[in-house]
């Protein structure tokens, strides 16, 4: 199973990202993948003031005008993710997942906000604008079960956890890290869910913008159940592909069994 | 709060390896650390039919002698494992912790245990001599809460977060990595228990040996609470030294919240 990862730059308007998208995924498409992800808030400049602003209803133009890029290509497409605003006017970072046939097939909501204030690195509050989502999200393809959580997210063992005791075999992540925890945390993150789980994961990043005012780390990212690094881009705009390779989680599953020696009768992580 | 790994190659008696311990917890006294850890299995070749004919029990002559390290260099000492026979005639892989004066503060038996048969790689089976330790074990020192755990225990991302859930600043983990799992997931999983956990971790391993059947990968390690590796050996013998700065846990934890950012009202770990 190909994968791309499309580590685009993020354009002023929602359109102008939406075509640029399209561009791409065509051509991950032509390239021979069957899912396309798109990273972190592609679709508006990470900035809080600019998500609600930049926020649209499931349903409306824009919204469909990404669900055709999955029905134009034929392609599983994630979405990255977009600001959304809901019934009730709350904005949450909501990353949609459609199939070939544009069919919605998750949808999920940033879990877990990015509140940081690292002394002489980042600030950010994403709370300040926006909702936290209250869903573990984890969908069926024709070739995998997929999770799928937003940046911050997968710094939470627990949700990656939750989502593998769903089934998941591949946790798919558009995410924005940034030049302070980029470089600090990024692949080990990546690296260590991977490996503790015995899943694929993918990290899917903007590319790097000086001009804008966050700063995306960029190296878009795919490693293995191994814990391995599988492909890796640099901050620079780019599509990264990686095989998805089934029977590995397989083997490395039967030969060092974590899920099976977890001691679930010394403690247990439950959804609420 | 300066503290000590002692990687020191496993001899053949148990009494010759605590005598050599006794050295090199006095060499690290004289270096001004307040605790010392020795490694896994120190006191016997980690060889599944060596387990139960070098076991013994708590409160025996050899246990004193272990005992005695601590006592007679005052210093807290987490003495690596030693395979322990219960009353009932069961055989764990046990880790005593001492205080300065002799008392027996911590104990904890491997709750996980070590089965996994690698293609190309390594075999092993502790399940086949050892039983499983069935708790979750932190301690309190004057300087710090520390949590012990053993070898492919830290492997288990819960366990570590209980102890954390528990008030654990530190983690100490006597192991013996392979050379297998060694160059590919000792430093990641030290790293990634540090940052998710934002503590301290400390694996200390025996040195290699490539006489014994079971070659030790070394590299005893520390790591900060931002995911660092603050210090680290090869495979050779040697003692490592860290300072252990709590005042930076509590500052990686202000500045990036993440366990404070965990969604309770989503999942929950609980202790059974």
């Amino acid at each position: 199973m190909k994968i791309a990862l499309i580590q685009s730059k993020v354009l002023g308007s929602t359109f102008e990202n939406i075509a640029a998208a399209k561009v791409k995924v065509a051509e991950a498409k032509r390239s021979g993948a069957k899912l396309a992800v798109l990273p972190e808030m592609f679709s508006c400049p990470y900035q809080t003031d600019l998500f609600r602003p930049n926020a649209f209803r499931e349903g409306s133009d824009k919204y469909k005008a990404i669900q055709d890029i999955a029905v134009e290509n034929s392609i599983y497409l994630v979405a990255g993710t977009v600001p959304e605003i809901s019934k009730d006017s709350k904005v949450y970072n909501t990353s949609y997942a459609f199939s070939p046939d544009g069919s919605l097939i998750a949808k999920h909501r940033k879990a877990h906000l990015f509140d940081i204030d690292v002394e002489g690195g980042i600030s950010f509050k994403e709370s300040e604008t926006l909702s936290p989502g209250t869903n573990i999200t984890v969908f069926e393809t024709e070739y995998a079960k997929i999770g799928l959580c937003i940046c911050y997210d997968i710094r939470f063992p627990e949700l990656s956890k939750l989502m593998v005791d769903k089934g998941a075999e591949i946790i798919i992540v558009p995410a924005a890290f940034n030049m302070t925890t980029g470089p600090a945390h990024w692949e080990l993150t990546f690296r260590a869910r991977a490996l503790d789980n015995q899943v694929y994961t993918i990290g899917c990043a903007p590319a790097r913008d000086l001009s804008a005012s966050y700063h995306s780390y960029g190296n878009s990212i795919v490693c293995s159940p191994w814990g391995e690094v599988v492909a890796r881009l640099d901050e620079k705009e780019g599509i990264l592909y990686a095989d998805i390779d089934l029977d590995y989680i397989k083997k490395v599953r039967s030969e060092l069994p974590l899920l099976k020696h977890r001691r679930d009768d010394l403690y247990a992580l439950i959804e609420k």
